[in-house]
């Protein structure tokens, strides 16, 4: 199983996180990537501890965080002040459409 | 037409209702399944008249309803207290997937 | 790529319009549709200049733009009143399937 989960809404990441667990705890061979973008990158404005945490613990399921680029200029969000745990990329709506085309299925959470 | 109408939050279950009428009107033999998982699972915990005719009305539309046990646990909703118009999946996620593996179209309403 | 944008709730136009040009400016080549429907038919209940203008970019951009009639009929909107640079479709729900089944990759922004 080969899932995407898109996080646009600051609501959608903590569901995200959840969807991940309960799809781990079943099929702990599922590949899972989380994109965040639009307005649910205001998260990454202050990385809390909490935050800094969940990273980990998603590290540790093997589970990809990519935050996109536009979405972090458009929240003067510096790049350098992210955690290694996550990976950027160009655009978050590319990166959706590409993982599509590579048998992710998407779920909007 | 195989879909699969995902809800996760509230505001979404009754455009999850019109969606499913609408296309029923346009595509009688279209077959749809409801997930509802996350915030969304609250709308079961006191079951409302108005609530039980909705189920009623998908059940004569042949439109099934699925709620995630995860969600009903973490919001303390016993499963003896459901009527019998809707079915308990072990992981929403896991079942959104796999209806998609399946041929469903993904929706988030 | 082709792209359905799938707006239901208001927040999610600005966001949409955002992914179509960050997606164009990526892959000038990319096909894209926003379906609206639910909520987010509202929007187009009083044409302000800024939509107008969004919906001219939109059309440069050759981005289509559909609306859905049950929605528009829901919230008393006459079709006469549309702007040129809109589609109606009869259910948006249908036309987001079928574009689906065309091979349009889906995206709830």
């Amino acid at each position: 199983m080969k899932v995407l989960l898109h996080v646009s809404h600051l609501v959608q990441w903590d569901i995200a996180l959840s969807n991940s667990k309960n799809l781990k705890a079943i099929e702990a061979k599922s590949k899972i990537e989380i994109v965040v973008n639009a307005h649910a990158i205001q998260l990454y404005r202050e990385l809390s501890e909490n935050l800094l945490q969940q990273l980990n613990e998603l590290e540790n399921l093997n589970i990809k965080v990519k935050l996109c680029r536009n979405a972090l200029r458009n929240n003067n969000i510096e790049e350098s002040t992210l955690p290694a745990t996550v990976e950027i990329v160009p655009a978050g709506i590319f990166e959706i459409i590409k993982k599509q085309e590579e048998g992710y299925y998407y779920v909007s959470p």
